[in-house]
């Protein structure tokens, strides 16, 4: 599982930073591959990536403003052009439809995939086979969202010996021993599962925040025990006044919402373009006296969980 | 007056060509520069140029693919960012005026200019101290519009030694005399301008041709003795089913309407991904067979007039 920055600026594009859109590669796990956001020139972006835009089968939308919306028709089109055939659903706030309803009408687009397009309001948004997302509001002037990707939890291992001790031999029923709750041997015994099995393998988390204000209180039960919290860091820690009058947070604000929501890793991204390359080491600073284990992203940072 | 041409491609963009937008300075005739067409990241093409977009008073839409107007939200949005506050004119077909709007709104933008969104159908859009422009409906599925951007004649350079002749000695006067169609002298005598300047000089014409299949007959008098021709040639000259079928030109078909234009010179544009680097001389080739002034645009193309 990985997930990729393609986008990590804030506002407007500039020649450091795109515009947001982060990858969630699920490529091992799912198959797939999950965007969310997609602001202008995401599909340039994806071009100097090895991603295929036909794997891209999820997109969810934190919030409407243009820098985390605006590459979405041609993102959309561009997919259908390369024959992406593959259903598409994206998930995004009210008003996501109307845009990207307009945009294909007007522009005469005929996509060569089915493309679903999901209006989320707070909760659960889906729970499949591997993994399940949920979205909390949060505080943005307009309706802004944070998705908790939680990866369903695996059976632990076999435990070999232990079948062993039974007189079992290695062989094709130890597969069917460790894929079904109870299997019948040759002999008429029954055997269960959970008597030969290793704990549970926990899934992962991961928690991608839409730009916010920072509700400590609030948002810390939604990211925690995240694997990996994404959040934005629009301003410095000095500049708390100014993030509460945009709707927006701090280095340290993002940081102290890792620390109370008991977070393994944060990565902070959305960096107003105010700070230049040698002013990142001092808020990644001011973030680490918070909590230790934070990085700064930056267009094409990978982590991978 | 420079064309600057900012992408080039067709359809989607590459590593290569981004797709179209084209840049008109006026900064020495006019003041200001005009856009015509508006594909995805072209506000991320001009963070490569001198542009400023607040310099940028009208857009001409050609037609409303994808590759032509995705870029207009996110141009619109940061040259308000930006703070321009000079008002900016968008001429393209119907269904522009959905596309902005509806992208606005959704994403809750607030202009800090004045935007006037204008529809077009054939003919004159404006007549104004120093240009003219003017459209015609071309041939490409849907409505795709050319655009003819005349520049007015300005009156020609005043003659002195006729003046002088006259015992007239150089001062202000000399302005005057060219400034206004007659002037009194302090003596009482009348001059004409028209006695005393050169000839006209003839003002520029440039054309710039949407999408469209060839229809040399129809085509030709639009563009006729443009200082320069744009011309999309999205094909080449092998090609030339594939053109019609899919409303596009061949590189002949552009240069053919050059030659039966009479114009001064051809920039193609608007070049298939299909075709690489290696193979551009070749189409340039084929082109010149037909109309010897011709050049390929790539990105960043500088053409000054």
């Amino acid at each position: 599982m990985e997930l990729l920055f393609l986008g990590t600026g804030a506002g407007v594009p500039s020649k450091e930073r795109n515009v947001t859109a982060i990858a969630l590669s699920l490529l091992q796990e799912d198959k797939h591959i999950w965007l969310f956001d997609c602001g202008e020139a995401t599909q340039h972006q994806i071009l100097h990536t090895t991603i295929k835009p036909g794997k891209i089968n999820k997109i969810f939308i934190t919030h409407l403003h243009g820098d985390h919306i605006y590459g979405l028709p041609g993102f959309l089109s561009s997919r259908s052009f390369q024959g992406g055939t593959d259903k598409l659903t994206v998930y995004g706030p009210e008003g996501i439809k109307a845009f990207i309803e307009t945009s294909l009408t007007v522009s005469k687009t005929h996509l060569s995939y089915p493309l679903e397009i999901v209006e989320i309001t707070q909760g659960l948004l889906f729970d499949e086979d591997n993994f399940s997302v949920s979205c909390m509001k949060l505080d943005h002037g307009i309706d802004s969202y944070g998705f908790r990707v939680v990866q369903k939890d695996k059976p632990g291992e076999l435990l070999p010996e232990k079948l062993q001790q039974l007189g079992i031999r290695p062989g094709p029923i130890y597969q069917q021993i460790k894929e079904n709750e109870t299997v019948k041997l040759a002999t008429g015994e029954i055997l269960e599962r959970k008597n030969f099995i290793g704990p549970n393998k926990r899934g992962k988390i991961i928690t991608i925040m839409g730009d916010t204000r920072s509700k400590l209180y609030d948002h810390a039960p939604f990211v925690s025990h995240s694997d990996v919290l994404v959040h934005e860091a629009t301003f410095n820690a000095a500049s708390e006044t100014l993030a509460k009058n945009y709707f927006h947070s701090t280095t340290t604000q993002a940081a102290s919402l890792a620390a109370q929501g008991d977070v393994k890793r944060l990565v902070l991204t959305h960096i107003s373009s105010r700070y230049q390359k040698d002013e990142l080491p001092a808020l990644l600073e001011e973030a680490r006296n918070i909590f230790q284990n934070t990085e700064i992203a930056n267009d094409f940072y990978e982590v991978t969980i």
